[in-house]
């Protein structure tokens, strides 16, 4: 039977999945290959380290460098993580001419254009399923199911933490840091969760996404990211009761008049999403992608989007396609994504969306008349008002304003007056309203 | 630039949207392949018929036979719809070398042994993934992202039109005519209803489903098939009442002790399905499939399971990777289905589930006792009973039961006996609960 080589990269949660699925559905892959995957070659920094997976030690080496130069070694398995070992590896093993599989998002959202250059170059596939949504299979569908298609937008949920955390927060009406304490507990959340929590994990993945789906070139800090600190239970009531649920989405769209003007727009923030919708119905860890495209309509994905058989099992996927490529002798069949961008970004000021507004004033006469004339001046219309009794007497009162559809740079120098008031006890929290 | 030569036979709804997609994102397509696609040849069977897209007069035929002829055709896709002609026609492409795509799911399910195996001897493909819930990419996922993967159930909503007449009656409380008439109003469901209100047509799918999912070759007569007729609006309240949505699912699973003992289950019929679950959340017309898997756990694809621009996009999407396959010189780079089943069929009535039951009982004493005692003894154990009170003296009263899991022969005989009672006033309706 033939054979095809592999060599691993990093020997962690993934690692072990991938080992794991290699072994117990060899048969299977066998069969569907006309083809055995061979490894032969492990890298991980502390051999003697023990390990949940029993591994043959002859194939374990320290240096990376073993991998890029064993001839019998056709396809790179990068599981190493972070941006600087992961980068030099990947470069020589492409340099060398060998194939690579990545599950590392960083490493793609701040250095893709560098790594797929020169796999064009050399002729060799870069896959990378198990980076975005671990084993939901939508850097696939962006590739190959929707290659006949205009895409037109996307809206993920795509950090399991955060949605975690927040779909705690909507069930239970837990303030976010017990929300939190119990994903850390239960290990949907690291000991430091910033990565997670302030939206940056989302916003590497939605460079990926924004790059296969527009052929945009964005790096992480192109898009408008904000995290789920500072939000309150009172936030998700509110939700509630105008009818949507609360979620921290990623949004990359083509925006403008008549469905785009050649600008895109990539954010990832908190959203107020219909509480009918799909993406409403992603409940814990779970992520999902949707996306909007001219002849197929929505499209959702959804599934298990960590884990070391979720990612595991799409990194397997990704070196059998590739192997496929490899007997067929058809490596390049796919082509990688674009390395010039053929989309600009819009600005930050220029997007549109309708916001949930919620202020903390103080309870005086003529406080909710300023607000809306400010508002009004700015141009900015709106859908809906709620005030609620003040719990003390002469504490501050929340109001809650819905908006219509406004420029985000109107409404920013609004709350900025409005936050000015003495009326004012506390800056205003604004949350966009999506219609996913 | 190079370009790939296809012939369309049949130019209805799906082939006006091919060539509607092949047009309007010509650039695209050209830019991700490489390649130009060219239509070379269009059979119909009325040329002089007036149709909303443009076509170029030389190039219609109405013989299929000159598109199997033409050498300047690779890549036959066929859209004729029935199994006659469109066997003969796909046979003929496939014995004279030619790829095929077809979104004809009966096709394949009647006659897909003998196309797959044709297929395989001369070497070509056979891609389909418009057969099944249109633009979907399911076809896609399962044959490559779960290659990795050993799949234990597939849980589908793949007739659009029953789960949108479903969704009326659910929301609107709507009584089933009133919903079909709706239905067929709004281009949704057909003249003659039957394919899709019995079940027929999810069954067609799920055997395309089953086949590669588990290697299972059924026909749709092996498929325990009941479809939507006698539902009433009082089922959908009483799903309410006990937390569960109700939809027609399409059901392949392993089944057995530990995970499977080599035989699947396949079923189509109306289910009780847990109200917050992401199937549950699927309304109108849109089609979804869960996917259950060792390693990847829950995937949910969802999106439009028919119409002129989603089939029209699965087909182009199929013509495209067919395209590159021909362009690398890789054909058969993915398998096609296995020829003999590799599981066998669990007998119908080894099918274990839990039921709710509605009885229609004369309101007399004794008469719950002697059900629950019928229903112990043949081994069926009761979740929860709800009576109401009968609206008018003398008038039979709704009794509901909802079972724990039963096997259904066991549960068959206790409803036949029930059913015999001179305290029955109608048959027993039956509805299965799926934890999905």
């Amino acid at each position: 039977m033939k054979e095809v080589g592999i060599g691993i990269a990093g020997f962690g949660t993934v690692g072990g999945g991938v080992l794991s699925i290699l072994r117990s559905h060899a048969r299977e892959i066998e069969a569907r290959l006309g083809a055995r995957i061979v490894v032969r070659r492990v890298a991980v920094r502390d051999p003697e380290k023990e390990r949940a997976i029993d591994l043959d030690r002859s194939l374990l080496t320290t240096r990376y460098q073993d991998l890029v130069e064993d001839p019998t070694v056709q396809v790179v398995v990068e599981l190493v993580g972070g941006t600087t070992e992961a980068r030099s590896l990947v470069l020589a093993a492409l340099g060398a001419g060998k194939h690579v599989v990545t599950a590392n998002k960083a490493l793609l959202a701040f250095h893709g254009d560098e790594i797929f250059r020169l796999a064009q170059e050399k002729g060799v596939d870069v896959y990378y399923e198990g980076a975005v949504a671990g084993g939901v299979p939508v850097i696939r569908t962006l590739r190959e199911a929707l290659a006949s298609d205009r895409i037109q937008a996307i809206h993920g949920i795509v950090n399991g933490t955060t949605n975690f955390i927040l779909t705690s927060m909507a069930e239970k009406g837990e303030p976010l840091e017990k929300a939190l304490a119990e994903a850390q507990r239960l290990g949907y959340a690291e000991a430091d969760p910033t990565l997670d929590v302030s939206g940056g994990d989302a916003a590497q993945k939605l460079c990926l996404l924004a790059q296969l789906a527009f052929g945009a070139r964005l790096a992480p800090q192109d898009v408008l990211t904000e995290g789920i600190m500072g939000l309150l239970p009172e936030d998700f009531a509110w939700a509630k009761e105008f009818g949507y649920a609360l979620k921290l989405l990623a949004v990359a769209r083509r925006s403008g008049p008549n469905g785009g003007d050649g600008l895109i727009e990539a954010r990832v923030h908190p959203a107020f999403i219909p509480g009918d919708s799909m993406l409403a119905g992603v409940r814990g860890a779970m992520n999902a992608v949707l996306l909007r495209s001219e002849a197929l309509g929505p499209t959702l994905l959804f599934g298990q989007g960590a884990g070391a058989m979720p990612t595991g099992s799409a990194v397997v996927a990704d070196i059998i396609d590739l192997s496929r490529n490899l007997l067929s002798g058809s490596p390049g069949r796919v082509p990688l994504p674009p390395a010039a961008s053929l989309v600009r970004l819009r600005s930050h000021a220029e997007i549109r969306t309708g916001y949930y507004l919620r202020f903390s004033v103080k309870d005086a006469p003529g406080v909710l008349a300023r607000i809306a004339a400010t508002l009004a001046r700015h141009g900015i219309s709106i859908a809906a008002v709620q005030q609620r009794e003040h719990e003390e007497e002469g504490a501050p009162v929340p109001l809650v304003i819905v908006t219509h559809q406004a420029r985000e740079a109107d409404l920013r120098s609004a709350i900025g007056e409005i936050d000015a008031y003495d009326t004012t006890a506390a800056p205003t929290r604004l949350i966009r309203i999506e219609q996913v």
